[in-house]
């Protein structure tokens, strides 16, 4: 029995129809999809993306993968394993199994590590990634902000480590996107005020689901209103609009 | 007459089945498109991207506009008067336009100054934006690479300025995507040697589409082989797979 093939595929930053193409073909075609969700009683977000914009068949099997919400190892790593089980064990009986990431499955995803822990299980296991829009991309569409445009220049920064040098990271750069705000959003708060770029930054969660929320004015939220959808996009005006010969700061549409 | 409606919609980085749902709805649906092509006689690469996924009816109208290859505002501001010249037309009658990007409308896209000059004309306007898969994610999702995970940092630079400060960009963050890297190819290549860090490189241009073209040995590219279709990414394995509890590089598949 030759083994199937394991496909990572992007569900997109939220809206059903933010789903490629391509992604709703394979996910209708796959016999097996593994769909991550972060406690065992919980939804899978990434089903809850994907699955009004799909029709699949009845005999699909859909396996509920849990990964918890977790920067420990010695807790990723047991869950990753098991998932793992579960996978390879389709795999192994020839199935194509389609892993659906949240946004994009290279960004900031489990998938990186299923990936991963699979291939050293199965060294000739076929891997593809079926890429999809970010929420990096997304929060920008959302906010009627350009992401960086001409001469500009981006860093992208997981909240957990983002803030260790962020005063050097915003000196640098134009566009800085602070990813998974948590905890450390009361701090940022305070930080981009001390350095006088708390009007240049937007707080948005969950961009182009249904309760999304968009706040140019950083003031207005709760110190402790982040999560792992949340993302804080900050814009420096200097170098926006040089290629139409000036530099002032665009409008929030 | 009310104005009609602007968007920037994404193409998605080039292969037409990784346009998204709504893409595809909103283009077959808009009476007049906004397709951008690099001289008057060359064709839209956005057109050539999007026109095999859609159906589109004999009535759409559909504007063909010329934004020159170059970083001189006294070349790029006259062509996107022209162009909003052509849109606003639209506009003023009633009609929406879908301006279509390659990749995604809010990064590195002529829809930015678009969007900004026709506001300055018309500020009533509503714009939408349709977020798209970018090259940034498109491209590890072909070089069988993760972008970044867990705690990793990520620097996205235009070739034209990324060079400047490129190994103080790699001193402080895990993965550098260097875009529509052109001449400087030669200068990179040889500043990688000299970091150490030639072997962390993959070469990718035109991800996704027919002649897509990906190299993991820098070397084997000519110095002159870059165009704005290519970029390179530089992954360092010091942070990768930290949530596994190991910090090994992971494969290239």
């Amino acid at each position: 029995m030759s083994l199937g093939k394991l496909y990572g595929v992007g569900a997109g930053p939220g809206a059903p129809d933010l789903l490629t193409l391509r992604a709703k073909q394979l996910l209708e075609r796959v016999p097996v999809l593994a769909l991550p969700r972060s406690n065992d009683y919980s939804r899978s977000m990434a089903w809850r993306i994907v699955e009004p914009a799909l029709d699949v068949p009845d005999s699909q099997k859909r396996l509920f993968l849990t990964f918890p919400m977790s920067k420990d190892p010695a807790r990723v790593k047991p869950a990753v394993e098991r998932a793992c089980d579960a996978m390879q064990a389709e795999l192994e009986r020839g199935l194509d199994v389609a892993f659906v990431s949240e946004g994009d499955p290279s960004t900031f995803s489990t998938f990186i590590y299923v990936r991963q822990t699979l291939l050293q299980r199965l060294p000739t296991l076929h891997v593809e990634v079926v890429p999809g829009v970010s929420s990096i991309m997304a929060v920008p569409a959302v906010a009627g902000l350009p992401l960086a445009d001409g001469h500009e220049r981006i860093a992208i920064l997981p909240g957990t480590s983002g803030l260790a040098d962020l005063e050097r990271t915003l000196q640098h750069f134009d566009t800085v996107v602070l990813m998974k705000v948590g905890p450390e959003l009361a701090q940022l708060k305070g930080r981009l005020e001390a350095a006088g770029l708390l009007a240049n930054a937007v707080y948005v969660s969950r961009a182009t689901m249904e309760d999304q929320r968009i706040e140019h004015d950083l003031a207005q939220v709760d110190a402790e209103r982040g999560d792992c959808f949340t993302m804080v996009l900050i814009k420096k005006p200097g170098q926006a609009g040089v290629l139409l010969g000036d530099s002032e700061a665009r409008k929030h549409v």
